[in-house]
């Protein structure tokens, strides 16, 4: 596992994407046991007004309505660790391990995946941890979590603002 | 917490609409603080071929983007044990209180969420427990928990049922 691998490359560039749509840059890559791309996708929190659409749970709902054989053995690469509903996400479909490009501006749910079995590989990659910092010190009431402890429940935006 | 009380109806009528669309008859309705209904809705993993669209999460989302004071001590009815992902959003969003009308047909994260310090509560309702046991009876390949131990992941519909 390495920043090198094709399911990590997706989902920095999703996150890029988010950035690029002014969202929350978080993005992820569902890669099956055989190294196919199953889904990618991004945070999509201020561009949906979504409650639910992570990184991670939009790669999933990207993915569609797969057989459980296709998420045996799967990784999902995300930019960031991943939040408490996404490690549920990643445990619900049983996927074998998670790959996470950083942990520095939150740590999700990284005991419950080890407690269920699930690999977790931190590849403390620089361009995840600079999105953020950046996403957040331009938004910093999109992104409370490091008064809150948990990931982008940000306030509604202020009218007039978007 | 009570069958009577109005968030756990709302979770029954969004079974049964489900159960009405032909779809998974999972309801669930977030209740605030307060009682006010802040959204329900239901499983669409079979309408929407969605894997992601569980009842919570459905209602998290039709909920729209709160703040999170809006979440806190609030109230999350459901008709069905809550899967891990279910749970972690749960959790996410630091929910009270789970109130769920079941868990003969499956038990969910509910360590988890005793762990995280949500209360649970089962109100061991006979008509969300015959909804499911209906809809497993009619679509076997539907529901394929009680061979894979978690919710909702079957197979997708044979070619030509849909
Ligand atoms: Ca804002
Ligand atoms: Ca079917
Ligand atoms: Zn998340
Ligand atoms: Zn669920």
């Amino acid at each position: 596992m390495s920043e090198h691998d094709a399911g990590f490359k997706a989902a920095l560039e999703e996150a890029k994407q988010g950035a690029s749509e002014g969202g929350i840059p978080i993005g992820a890559c569902l890669v099956s046991k055989e190294g196919k791309i199953l889904g990618r996708g991004h945070n999509m929190r201020i561009q949906k007004k979504s409650a639910t659409l992570h990184a991670e749970v939009s790669t999933l709902e990207n993915a569609g309505r797969l057989p459980a054989s296709a998420y045996e053995g799967a990784t999902m690469y995300t930019t960031l660790s991943p939040c408490h509903m996404c490690t549920g996400a990643c445990i619900l479909y049983k996927l074998s391990r998670v790959v996470m490009g950083e942990n520095n501006t939150l740590v999700g749910g990284e005991e419950t995946l080890k407690r269920a079995g699930v690999e977790l590989v931190n590849l403390k990659n620089a361009e995840c941890e600079a999105l953020m910092k950046k996403f957040i010190e331009e938004h910093p009431d999109d992104w409370l979590v490091l008064m809150r402890g948990y990931e982008d429940i940000g306030e509604p935006p202020k009218k007039g603002t978007e």
